[in-house]
């Protein structure tokens, strides 16, 4: 890869999604500017960022695309379809216009998917995408996928979300041959409900259509998310997402189940004073912020989806994970791991989301 | 009520169900009777609980009802259906013909259910049955309802799961009128997959069938588990099970995470010392044996079902949450909030799924 600012793709920023928008949006790509030598391209409505950008003393070094419609953190999948001016939407058109590798989002998740499945480029033999989270598992990562993105999908999409999660564990988190668990319920083969014993004859048959294999390591359950077994967890969006919130929600009840245990008595609030370093470290270390957010893959273009209260630091962590997949060519990668003669064999079902998707394109 | 150890219901115990069984079961059993004042029946070979009877001093006052057969903690749902001799099937024959009023048993859940449904006379208008637990949320607990006991469930089986969850929550939490959430990503009624689109749908709607209505709160997500906002959660048996795995497996992760971060310096390692009790108290009320096991409602008759790892303790809580559920005549509860004309007018896939129960009857 050649080095130097020159060869850093362009990381196209959605300025007005989020709850601290625009400041801290604004704030971070700034960061990830300065800091990360990220190009970065902000989207939304000039009027509204050029005092912003100002006040940072960054008059100069940040180009803003105008997008003069925004899309509110309340809204949700129609917003994102019907708006082709909001800020989001510009975004994603930079990336399928060339002038963008990649795009970053804190806005409303169901509107930053509904605007990315209309206006990138499908990807062949991919008719759904599929979300990925790092979950902080030690200790190496466990890549969870999909974390919301599509609720009911077919057995074959998640052989599919597999290739997905298997490429951006080997970009992002450095695995050269990452292993691959089904989320079910019950370790053995015949588990699970009838969207998952299929999806695990699928994963442990031979690759079709030209696809590269999978290291398919069986079924993991959900006591497994966070042991670290894994490198890349396969589930359906619906169960991807109740499992991630369920987590998360988990971990904020103990954690705060343990302030009140350890400020119980008069002895514990002197041992809780002597380990506040610790538990800030712990908190630190669990926090999603640290972790650059969500990465929307099988599209033809990236979409990393940062959390709805990202502060500038997480913005930035957010275009240093979108940086970091456009480098490492994620939607290359993932063309070859489904086989580039994917869409001739594709079963029916594939070929007729593929028409839909095309119907769509040609309504625009 | 009429008070006395005559009044008690009398609980079929599975004496050979369990990682510790039949040393820990059969003390379990014996802890609920002295001091519960339950009447008990073990199920399993008499000639290797006898023993363990004589060496706990209660050779008189502990009856078995002889099952040769056991089924292994490794065993699933095919163990439950086809081994009529074992101690699991032997505890729910004895609930069929009247001589039990509830079952408690340690073993392999897959094969609890099996044996359950197969064995207990099936409920009008319930086709399949639903695994309640209880959430240790604060200040009041919550049910979850089904954490695992059918996997595929239709749309109008949630809404049957809600009535067996508000019967529970009534008579097991003492609450009046339970408020229902429905477990689902998005908290906007058009929110979630296809299974709980519809199911929203119709637990807003007039109860039908002469059901008695449900106080439904609607949408909650995976964060709002441990929240306490609800009474009742209502999901399908696959998701419920990851949900439950995952909240146990993340809590578990952030305790270890908590101890090493706790024990990281030595200041941290002092304050440690002063807090273990605060600790302690923290896991026990965490802990799953406090909640006495879960329960599979919706058959002629109630199963709890304790931890695979259950010590006696966690057995003698499991046999008082069984007595609790048959004082409170739950499976009447639910006859009557399900509504009695519904068999007849019962929606196609309610007839066909009694007609097989009907089938599988007479084979036996």
């Amino acid at each position: 890869m050649p080095a130097g600012p020159a060869a850093e793709p362009v990381i196209a920023v959605d300025a007005m999604g989020g709850d601290y928008a625009p400041d801290e949006i604004v704030a971070g790509a700034l960061a990830a500017q300065r800091e990360h030598g990220i190009n970065v391209l902000l989207t939304g409505p000039p009027a509204r960022l050029r005092p912003v950008i100002a006040k940072l003393g960054a008059g100069a070094e940040l180009r803003v695309v105008p997008a003069e419609d925004v899309v509110g953190m309340d809204e949700g999948a129609l917003a994102g379809f019907r708006r082709p001016r909001s800020s989001i939407a510009v975004a994603c058109q930079l990336v399928r216009r060339g002038q963008a590798a990649a795009v970053v989002s804190a806005g409303s998740t169901g509107a930053i998917v509904a605007s990315a499945r209309q206006r990138l480029l499908p990807l062949p033999a991919v008719p759904r995408p599929g979300l990925a989270v790092v979950l902080p598992t030690h200790p190496s990562h466990t890549v969870l996928i999909d974390a919301g993105a599509t609720a009911d999908p077919k057995p074959e999409m998640l052989v599919q979300f597999g290739q997905l999660g298997v490429a951006y564990a080997q970009i992002a988190l450095g695995i050269a041959t990452p292993k691959v668990g089904l989320l079910t319920i019950g370790a053995e083969p015949g588990k699970g409900n009838m969207l998952t014993r299929r999806a695990h004859e699928l994963l442990a048959a031979e690759p079709q259509h030209g696809a590269l294999p999978l290291s398919f390591a069986g079924n993991v359950e959900g006591g497994d998310l966070m042991a670290g077994a894994v490198d890349v967890i396969v589930t359906d969006g619906f169960t991807g997402n109740v499992a991630l919130k369920t987590l998360e929600g988990s971990i904020r009840f103990a954690a705060a189940e343990l302030r009140s245990a350890l400020t119980g008595t008069r002895a514990a609030r002197v041992g809780a004073l002597l380990q506040r370093r610790g538990l800030r470290e712990l908190s630190s270390r669990l926090d999603a912020e640290t972790y650059g957010g969500a990465a929307l893959l099988g599209l033809g273009g990236t979409v990393v989806i940062a959390h709805g209260a990202s502060t500038a630091h997480a913005v930035s962590s957010a275009c240093a994970l979108a940086a970091s997949l456009a480098r490492g060519d994620i939607t290359d990668k993932i063309r070859e791991r489904i086989g580039v003669a994917a869409e001739r064999r594709a079963p029916h079902f594939l070929r007729r989301e593929r028409e839909r998707d095309r119907e769509r394109e040609r309504d625009r």
